[in-house]
């Protein structure tokens, strides 16, 4: 691991690393408490959705609050075809979910390629002094898509948040069985009106999940229209298991 | 209102009450912490389900919750053919039910008798020195059936959990249209393997409720197996809007 970056912002200590992997350099992002207080710090691993990044609102905030109201360390690594992974840096989230859209489709490789990039990332991370506490995982969309088969794979997750996406897609298939594998804790987030991945799908991989410790929640509104207050749950969430595991 | 019982028990006071209207007398239990300081308190109404009472476990140890973790007030009433409203004061908890159905049934005033008992039990409640705070209604099952239409019918009720309940059952038509009249706040429970009322209907209860801001919650196993972390959401979720409100 190479950092690329590390300063303080606004209470949390921020780094930017990259993780090498066979060929394959994975930038990422790690927020943690100023001072960690010597205790091995849970960590949640970020999924960011298609067309975003490592660092778009919605990454930084959850990894904001879950440094600063939970003291849980957060970590996000760009996914294919996003953010620093691209020669243009990830400025353009049409182009990228629309790349996205096609490797999703044409590219056998892709979830096994995340699978593989998530495992090395936390291997890395897991080497640093304050960190070494349980890990979870949120991610929502094509942080479900390419994270849930890392919460399959990896015994290492002991609590993870999963949904706007459903028994659908490409990848129906894996995602349905790797869904049966799971058995750690799961929130499951629905949005009742989602455009992309219609709800009845969506009801389908929340039942399809393995865990008998599982809950979904749903709320009105299209993909994009997660409220602030399912954030702010699922940091809750997310820091109550690690906490319990820890 | 005529005061049945008044006691102190593990840090909540506990007074029991009779409401009259009309011929009828409406048996029912108010919580409060015991040294209410000055405010108006909020307040929660709690509507048990068929075959329980004002004073089942789930509903005591709710009102316990509010009191003690959220400083507020919750009372609950019997429902018809439940508690003390019967002769035999509610011993037997599947003739309770039974009667229930058939009520449900057959007794066309049942939802206006109970929506007529709650605002009757509101008025005299809110008449107490220590309440006059902003109003919520909780209620699953027989207390979404009997208690949706109150909350639909009474602009005093600010937010609402309600759920175990579809558009389905005798009062199908009534329920939708009073759905879709309610605009507060509302979190509606929905377990995933509902026997009674299967979650195909609560999907579509939930789609007819008129608030803009609802969110479903939904727990796998059948009827009676809300977990405990639903108890506490939607405690939190009440105490949350109810101070808002004040």
């Amino acid at each position: 691991m190479r950092l690329t970056e590390d300063r303080n912002a606004k209470g949390v200590r921020h780094r930017g690393f990259v993780v090498g992997r066979d060929e394959e350099e994975i930038p990422g992002a790690l927020w943690t408490p100023i001072e960690p207080e010597g205790a091995a710090l849970p960590l949640v691993l970020i999924g960011h959705g298609a067309s975003g990044s490592k660092h778009q609102d919605y990454v930084r905030s959850l990894a904001r609050a879950l440094v600063l109201r939970h003291r849980v360390a957060a970590a996000a690594i760009d996914g294919p075809v996003h953010g620093d992974r691209r020669e243009d840096g990830g400025q353009d989230g049409q182009r990228q979910f629309l790349d996205f859209a096609a490797a999703w489709s044409s590219d056998s490789t892709l979830t096994d390629g995340m699978v593989a990039d998530w495992r090395a990332t936390l291997d890395a991370l897991l080497a640093l002094d304050e960190l070494g506490g349980p890990v979870g995982y949120w991610g929502l969309s094509m942080g479900t898509i390419l994270g849930l088969p890392f919460v399959a794979a990896d015994a290492r997750v002991s609590a993870a948040v999963l949904g706007l996406m459903g028994l659908t897609g490409p990848t129906r298939e894996r995602l349905g069985k790797d869904a049966a594998r799971i058995d750690c804790p799961v929130l499951f987030l629905v949005q009742w009106s989602d455009e992309l991945f219609p709800r009845s799908a969506a009801f389908e991989l929340f039942d399809a999940i393995g865990s008998s410790d599982k809950r979904m929640h749903a709320n009105p509104g299209t993909h994009g229209m997660v409220p602030d207050e399912e954030f702010r749950h699922s940091g809750e969430f997310l820091a109550e298991r690690l906490v319990t595991v820890g």
